[in-house]
């Protein structure tokens, strides 16, 4: 009934469906870009700095001027002026000539170096004696070295970070073209399942599903749209998953999708209109039972109901969905290295995802498994990361280095 | 003039001075619960899941009743039922019974164990043939497994993942007690700059800091409150910061902290009521005039003017102080292990901080340093991350393993 794929098949099947999805485009204002995917590519519209600019409080010169200074002979040099912050200065630099500049101020036309008021002596003669000779462009940031009128800054399908943001208000843009969210349906379906709000009586569980990938997709950078707890029922699950089909560019349906609930979310988006099944089941623990398609281009994922599953299906398939949709480059994960606290059998030939709590111990960092029965949300809200351990490994040692990627 | 401190005796300055600021709490609704902090311990108010649960497809049993069971010689047991989704059986089993339970079905009372459906045989003759003998609790989660009534699930002082918001959800909370976020005043100095929709005219040049800061603390979890640019004068940027410190919990002021700009900044801080200058000078490179005072118990920061190092500061600085006045556990960050792809030099007596662009090559990683001037924030828009160059360490060496702090 399954046809299982490995992960690494997995990520390409995502790359050859959904790389390329199309999304529109909106301006929005840099105090809301961050996170947001750029939508071409932003080009400096002007030399940034704008003039030549000093890096440190000192005195603008020509370098030839300094030539063979030493403190026993300094260069003497006439001083002609003093430039201020953010004013264009209004005299040049000339051969035998010096002026006091500070951080950031404009090194006057004609000067070549700034020389940093340590190595310049000012005796109030009128002169000042330089005791180190410059090279030219010393202390100085020229015109355009921050980014040259017309060239590409950021490139498109680039996701904003903070720098970036700085480097948007350095060039003077107060907007910038992002990608339109990529709008994601959330549904949980089972009869077992209640709301938050709701007493859990006699065998029913909460819906915890809903809410964490509601949080992950805001933390991702998505417009999450939830459509609740859907009860068991072919029909009353199939115009749920068609409806947010119809609304989103990918939907997430929690829950129905093992054998024994007798597939029933698999033979929904299996009739949806258009749909082709990507896959059906991944060699991963936990998270086997998950479910792909493509129905008229638009992504359905069908997610094991246990939350502990379902998370880890989220952070290693969903997450590369989304990195696919809005084309930005997958990068590596950062991660903590650490030592194995004990042993850990895992021959499935499945890759497995260990939640671990981390340790300090004196010189090292040490990896505590958090055991326990899938399905337990609350082993996750004891654990700090995971180790993700290769579908050929046959276990972890004791002591092993292992990489753990923080929640 | 600096009294030049090293980033561990900083990081001690602002434990001991703003570790249990005070900050109010608030309820908020789970779905914007995530980053928050918790401002109370969370204790299960019942049992999750709330009754005995299968982990599996099968059926439950008595596990005494399997002793011995084989393939070729398997248990015979009357199958007195089948167990529904989110339903409590009507029946319990006795000795000689068994049950149909689906996965995150409740076990009836009196079996201790359940059998997979693969190592089950239903010829339908009103009995299951076990052919691999259970040991009690297989297959089993018991009521409480999760959580148990009292228990505490998610400690005070916590920033919410999406992982406990699920365990939220799972124990019926539909709100959290959080800390109230932190109010950060952002305020940037300088004659020299101008507003992101101004023409940069003669010497001007755009502020940065304020955008960069801003969406930094959005992204970290923090209120922040723009004040916009402050022109120097003594009075002015007095007023100004004043005002901040009675409205914020925290106040950055960007520029006007080196020695050269007057160090206006520091004489506004230190003019002000109350005030306890904390440090001044920071034995980083970039970011070394940096101001750090305690304001009638708030947090004044005078970050540096240069974009690049006022980046650094807040991320070794800023944030720390804001993780101190949530009262959060401080993280060490993750990192991904690379290869330095050349020589860097470095032998400043001061930690430094790299700014390096990621290349992946067959069987590794690769560093690039990212050279540039300070100042230019496009070298920080170009990088992957940075590596952190201890005090004492006199450069890094080309193939050098490095860790790599992602932006």
């Amino acid at each position: 009934m399954f046809n299982v794929r490995d992960v690494d098949e997995v990520l390409e099947i995502i790359d050859e469906n959904f790389a390329g999805f199309p999304l529109g485009k909106e301006k929005v204002k840099l105090a809301s870009a961050s996170g947001r995917v750029t939508a071409e590519a932003v080009l400096s519209r002007e030399d940034v700095p704008g003039f030549n600019r000093s890096s440190v409080d000192g005195y603008a010169v020509i370098a030839r001027d300094t030539n063979g200074a030493s403190e026993s002979l300094p260069a003497q040099l006439e001083l002609v002026g003093e430039v201020k912050m953010g004013e264009k200065p209004e005299f040049d630099i000339a051969r035998g000539q010096a002026a006091y500049v500070p951080t950031g101020g404009e090194v006057p036309a004609g000067a070549d170096a700034v020389v940093m008021i340590e190595y310049a002596e000012n005796l109030e003669d009128g002169f000042i004696y330089i005791e180190k000779p410059a090279a030219p462009g010393n202390n100085m940031v020229f015109a355009g070295d921050d980014a040259k009128r017309g060239s590409t800054v950021i490139q498109a399908g680039h996701r904003l970070r903070p720098q970036d943001i700085g480097a948007l208000a350095a060039m003077g843009y107060p907007e910038v073209a992002v990608k339109r969210l990529v709008k994601v349906g959330i549904l949980s379906t089972g009869d077992e399942l209640v709301g938050i709000e709701e007493e859990v009586a006699g065998a029913k569980v909460r819906d915890v599903n809903s809410h964490f990938l509601y949080s992950e997709l805001i933390r991702y950078g998505a417009e999450p749209v939830p459509y609740g707890i859907i009860k068991d029922g072919y029909e009353r699950v199939r115009d749920a998953v068609s409806k947010a089909v119809e609304e989103c560019d990918l939907v997430l349906v929690s829950g129905g999708s093992s054998v024994g609930q007798k597939d029933e979310t698999y033979r929904v988006i299996h009739s949806l209109e258009g749909c082709e099944i990507l896959l059906h089941g991944i060699a991963v623990k936990p998270g086997k039972p998950t479910i792909m398609a493509k129905v008229k281009g638009k992504a359905v994922v069908g997610l094991p109901g246990h939350p502990v599953s379902a998370y880890f299906i989220y952070r290693v398939v969903v997450r590369r969905l989304l990195d696919a949709m809005y084309g930005v480059t997958q990068a590596r994960e950062p991660y903590l290295v650490a030592e194995m606290a004990c042993n850990y059998p895992s021959n499935e030939g499945r890759e497995e995802y260990l939640p671990v709590k981390l340790e300090t111990v004196p010189g090292k960092t040490l990896a505590n498994p958090v055991f326990g029965k899938s399905g337990l949300i609350t082993l996750l809200a004891a654990a700090d990361g995971y180790v993700r351990i290769g579908r050929g490994v046959e276990g972890l040692a004791a002591g092993q280095r292992v990489e753990v990627i923080p929640f």
